[in-house]
């Protein structure tokens, strides 16, 4: 029985064949997200992966519909999987938004799902990193989010050569259009025509430029320009104060399709094009107003990264660490009489917090041996009787290729001693 | 708009209404989880939310659709959430089963969806701690899953005066059944009655069990008399050297539910009885030859523990922690004139790792002391010019009340060398 189409399993390394999806490479990237997060303070929510399709479809539109995994449930309810967060985030925080001291500086590291035709490569879930903040419309807000997207990126050890973010502003489209007498009405689509400048031919985007009564002429000399609005004059200054400035540029190709971007957008991007938009995102200062049915009006920005094209990134520039076992100590139960002491002292390690692994049931030694090395043990452990019947354990540290013997009730001490040494793991989560 | 009933949102703490799930708390499990699983060796992976309907209704019937979030997808595949973890990992083993050494020692946490008529307080979803080891019949294996089990929920601050692990075995009742000639056509009804023993009224289960030839007399002293069969003898041995034989007792009542288990069977309840199973799990000896189809043919064995009852249990006990902002350092930009200044440290404190916040905007001295001690920051930190003129830093300790003035350039060595004492709460993702 096979996995659906476009969906991904994740196995513990080390991965046996090529094209499987790496369990330790997910949880690095989710780690390094929450990382970076909490170290710019902000706070982690989530909500259901399953909303009402009304949620979605008030804010895109029903044309969204196609992309959706929706059905009608058992109580008759039109739902679907989340193919974005802000809906959700926009809700959650409508109904909340009393209780929180603003702004909100949240993120989550939601699953998100779009039905697409099928084509090679191309998935149908992701997870993603979003980060957002509510309740600020200064552009230091901008500035902070764009800072936290950067160090992000450089977190993984990405540099200025690797990325840039380019930066933004439907407020620097809208004063063009307007100035040149646009008609209100056929604004949005005039940001789509600027949407779709870099793939489409020039010949075909001025047709459609010339039907709303401008030139790709007068377009692109805009865009050469690039002269930046007060608000990202301002982000500019703040991420210079950051020591940030290499990471972005002014570049007004960037609008983003999507309808409800209100102001300031941007768009992470490989320096050398050979991938999709690493991340991207802008201000949205209508959106929690829509969802919330005109009750709460916040304004809000936020971006999403989705850790495919991160990874496929991070693999072509050699960036992902190798991911072993990280086990502390194989124990290896060599006389089968000793196996009720043995357990002692397996319980006792791991009640430490040490990973400890070792053979079920009777194994030749050097079978065991070879489990830990492919487990990639830092230490085994064997326990012994000495000639006067004293129990004994023998640690040996298999880099460093030293044997220590200890009394089995020293064990602990003598291993918690040398923790943080010597390639030991510790425990993460105690941390 | 309102999420669906039966779905949680998870909100950053501290919380600002009673009724709302903590992430905070959620995050807490999950790492508790991982770092027991961690110890005991066990690797994590993980499979798509979704997955073909076949895949569930091919281990439990079709009866089981009733309860499924399931649908057809735009390409007319039927699909459906996932409502338990065990095919996905059966179907998983099956396809790389020559890659991994055996036994599988593997672990997932993953979000499960039932549709369930909606009671008062019944989730629709819930996450669940899922531990299994594939490859191994030994009971040794039974008893290092067991032991897992027991810890987990002695991490979280459990004992046995809390819970107790009821130890069953359906070989004792097939034993039990067959010697007392019951017809093999009836070996799963007759299973069925047994699960249902302690909710149903006497009469009623007598009755039923008459039917088939039997009395609840005879079942009833077959399970005062408890004796244990060998596996389960073995088992208890090997958690007595362990010494958790304190947290296990054999309780031929349980018999769980589920066609597909084979031999042993066990439930962790709270020992008060108040709540439902705290987790449940045993060999499922046929199930990855069943989803294979016959072609990979492993015995198997795994638990499954819920988020919520644990919650429920823990939170009963006054044994969840107190959840915190987990800051730093809160900078208090009393000086706009200095932000330039501020945004630098604030930038390099960030990079060595440390968790950060101040007021985006210009805000009362006052008020943005409030929002440190809100945050529960564990510094703050100014920035103010000595009459020569020189920048200083003043950094607070909250908590000691204690304040120490050094260079700007000084400030991530001075509080990096202070990391691991005074409450700090460095960065766990790199730990």
């Amino acid at each position: 029985m096979e996995r659906l189409p476009g969906f991904r399993d994740f196995y513990p390394e080390p991965l046996p064949q090529p094209g499987l999806w790496s369990a330790n490479a997910r949880q690095y990237i989710f780690n390094t997200w929450r990382s970076l997060a909490r170290r710019y303070g902000f706070h982690e929510y989530d909500g259901p992966p399953l909303e009402p399709l009304e949620l979605f479809t008030t804010k895109s539109g029903e044309e969204i519909v196609g992309q959706l995994y929706h059905f009608t449930d058992k109580s008759e309810r039109q739902v679907s999987l989340r193919p974005e967060m802000t809906p959700t985030l926009a809700r959650m925080i409508a109904a909340c938004e009393r209780g929180y001291k603003k702004p909100f500086k949240w993120f989550a590291l939601p699953q998100l799902f779009r039905y697409e035709r099928q084509q090679k490569g191309r998935l149908r879930e992701h997870f993603q990193f979003n980060a957002d903040i509510v309740g600020e419309k200064d552009p230091a807000a901008d500035a902070e989010l764009i800072a936290l997207l950067i160090d992000t990126l450089r977190s993984f050890g990405l540099t200025h050569e690797d990325f840039v973010i380019r930066l933004s502003s439907r407020n620097a489209w809208q004063v063009f259009f307007r100035h040149r007498h646009g008609a209100a009405t056929q604004e949005y689509a005039f940001y789509q025509i600027i949407d779709k400048l870099e793939r489409e031919a020039p010949e075909q985007s001025n047709e459609k430029l010339e039907r709303l009564g401008f030139s790709l002429a007068e377009v692109s000399s805009f865009i050469a320009q690039g002269e930046p609005t007060a608000e990202l004059t301002a982000i500019l200054a703040n991420l210079a104060a950051r020591g940030l400035r290499d990471y972005v540029k002014v570049d007004y190709h960037v609008i983003r399709g999507l309808a409800y971007y209100t102001g300031v957008v941007f768009e992470a991007f490989d320096r050398k094009g050979e991938f999709r938009a690493i991340a991207g995102g802008g201000r949205y200062d209508n959106l929690v107003k829509l969802i919330s049915q005109g009750r709460v009006d916040l304004p809000a920005l936020g971006f999403g990264m989705g850790d495919v094209v991160l990874l496929e990134l991070l693999r072509a520039r050699a960036l992902l660490p190798k991911f072993t076992a990280a086990l502390d100590v194989f124990c290896l139960v060599e006389d089968e009489n000793l196996r009720v002491e043995f357990l002692k002292v397996i319980h006792d390690l791991r009640a430490a917090g040490l990973a400890v692994d070792y053979s079920l049931t009777a194994a030749k030694p050097d079978r065991q041996f070879k489990r830990a090395q492919e487990l990639n043990a830092t230490y085994t452990l064997k326990l012994e009787r000495d000639p006067a019947g004293m129990l004994l354990a023998r640690i040996k540290n298999l880099e460093a290729r030293q044997e220590s013997v200890v009394l089995p009730a020293e064990v602990v001490t003598w291993l918690k001693g040398r923790q943080g040494q010597e390639g030991f793991r510790g425990d993460p989560a105690k941390a």
